[in-house]
């Protein structure tokens, strides 16, 4: 089977650090905190922020109300249960739309509300009609999308799209769904409705990236993202690797984010909940751009391209070359050389790496070494 | 358009934390160190282990001789250039496999070694033929794959298979790939080759693991992966994360593996490279299992798996639920006093959770904190 590539339409993020953030593990979010972090993700360029629901607790409404009074050009959500008096609440905080959602899978149905697919269907036509009445951007999600019956969701998402939803939410809630089956059920909604639609996917089995953007491959319009991914449990899409995935395919895709400002946000971020950043997070870890291995390293100083898929300067960072490791390749040795002002010749070259090598064979070793080791047996250029 | 689930056939993982791993950062590893990860990965049950090549320094050498004499049951391998030097020297410290990589995209051949599409089938076929006469399991891989020409990547494929090599590899060397091309691309491979079929895939897009699966469904039948995913930048498909991946998929897929010792082993990486264990890593996270939402409390509480694509126990862990926050939900808190000896009506478990969030909204709180609110507000059970 063939599968031709697919191009990403137009798309907004949902920042839901300030919601989904909060259920992650050692969240305290303080009004300061929502204010300051919403102020540098609006600043970034995010399209939405969804924040806890105002039932949740009297700091979380007060947030909602503050961050709905703050100047921003980002449209304010907060994720609501698909019940009356929350979404009652929602638009009195003054919010600009409101994330509905309710358990359609087996389980959800029968560990967590209880409600037949009728009653789910006719409880959110009763919020929808009402969040519209009053002028809100209603989003419409089910819980659990991936463990339902593939005909329940399709005729909940058909039912919402009548009853003049603007959004239909596809939740991969236990971080279950794989790429292909993200693909498929997205691109076939895309047939069955007219309105948006968002996805929503949890990390549990590493696929939250990857799925966000297969739903964009197959229609999606908008995808729910936190700082660092941060969430329940491992938490859901990172913003800035969903950045990185859809930079390697089209740089043009993420121009309209402020990219320098990914490094900075994410340390905010971490800074608060006390996290350190992933080692292994794209663009922004600390070994996102560090080049080892002797082929890599002479290739990407002739061209980085070779070996980097995503330009380190575009998000205000910088590359780094490690030489002091036995893997060490000649061609970064006289490079190193080089910025000492040495200018070695290529049998010296050889002695030194392997010299190099036979060092870090017996103990790690640092940039110093190696400099130290060059001078030594080098003579500067003359003048 | 509709794509069926794909199942997922018999695969083998060939871990190269010893390989890809030592371009981490800041890996150093001696040879008792490689020793000690090899033999809890034997215990773990990886099929194969790779380790650098002899070339790279003496102590590399020492240690794949080292290794070829332990005890074990994975096949030893080594990654060598597409070189007879390389070759021969492998063969001369006894693995059972050795790797063969070339790149092929034009990047590649422009930036690296240079050699024409015709110069590297020659090659390739020198040292396939090589080292299949000494009894060596051999494996060709192109490097960067995925953006080399789609008619040259499966030309120089066809001719190895026509060698007689026993695996061709697929690499995303850069990290480029996204799900629906490595599953269009190692399908058509599929068609193409009769041999084995590998992948390897960098993270610098987050999506190693996605692409693995991918890859697995379109018919690949071994991946490389490494513990914690270390790897030159941000490295390739972690093992522990594409285990999660499969599980969710299909249990049965990963019961060949000693769950139970996963967290072992990545503790055992990450003290030695002195990293973290990052705070998202599926499975083994510190928050993997960390359920903190009302809503998710109370239906864990009934049925676990509303809430958990992967049962804790399998790995040898535990969940835990949080009550001490404002998104606390009262069945979470009916719970936790019952873990007290509490039985508390409704109408008092309604006051005691206000009370806990009107708390979490000032300040941080601890579950000491809930468990004296508890205490103070409530008579223990009569026996």
């Amino acid at each position: 089977m063939h599968i031709r590539r697919k191009p990403v339409q137009e798309f907004h993020f949902i920042d839901s650090t300030l919601r989904e953030g909060e259920q992650f593990r050692s969240t305290h979010f303080t009004i300061g905190d929502k204010i300051e972090i919403a102020q540098m993700l609006d600043q970034f360029g995010v399209d939405y922020m969804e924040l806890s629901t105002p039932v949740a607790s009297p700091q979380s409404a007060d947030a909602v109300r503050a961050l709905a009074d703050m100047p921003r050009r980002f449209k304010l959500l907060t994720h609501i249960r698909a019940n009356m008096d929350d979404a009652k609440l929602a638009v009195d905080c003054g919010v600009d739309g409101a994330d509905v959602y309710i358990g359609t899978s087996n389980y959800m149905r029968e560990y967590s509300h209880g409600k037949s697919l009728e009653q789910v269907i006719d409880i959110g036509q009763e919020i929808v009609a009402f969040l519209k009445s009053q002028d809100v951007e209603t989003r419409f999600s089910t819980e659990d999308t991936f463990r339902s019956n593939f005909a329940d969701v399709m005729t909940v998402y058909r039912a919402m799209d009548l009853a003049g939803v603007d959004r239909v939410g596809v939740a991969d809630t236990v971080g279950i769904a794989d790429p292909l089956q993200t693909y498929n059920l997205i691109s076939n909604l895309r047939d069955v409705v007219n309105c948006d639609i968002e996805f929503h996917g949890h990390n549990d089995s590493s696929c939250a990236v990857a799925n966000a953007f297969c739903a964009l491959q197959a229609g999606a319009t908008h995808i729910d993202t936190t700082v660092l991914g941060v969430g329940e449990r491992n938490g859901i899409t990172p913003m800035g690797a969903l950045i990185g995935r859809l930079y390697t395919c089209d740089r043009s895709l993420v121009e309209k984010y402020n990219l320098s400002m990914l490094a900075d946000i994410e340390r905010l971020v971490a800074e608060k909940l006390g996290i350190e950043i992933p080692f292994n997070t794209p663009i922004t870890g600390e070994v996102a751009f560090h080049h080892r291995a002797g082929i890599h390293t002479k290739a990407v100083l002739r061209n980085p391209i070779t070996y980097e898929a995503l330009n380190p300067e575009d998000f205000g960072l910088t590359r780094t070359i490690d030489v002091a490791h036995r893997l060490v390749g000649r061609n970064a040795v006289r490079e190193r050389a080089s910025v000492l002002g040495l200018d070695l010749p290529d049998d010296m070259l050889r002695l030194v790496t392997a010299e190099i090598k036979a060092l870090a064979d017996l103990d790690p070793i640092s940039l110093d070494d190696v400099d130290e080791l060059l001078l030594s047996l080098a003579q500067p250029v003359e003048d």
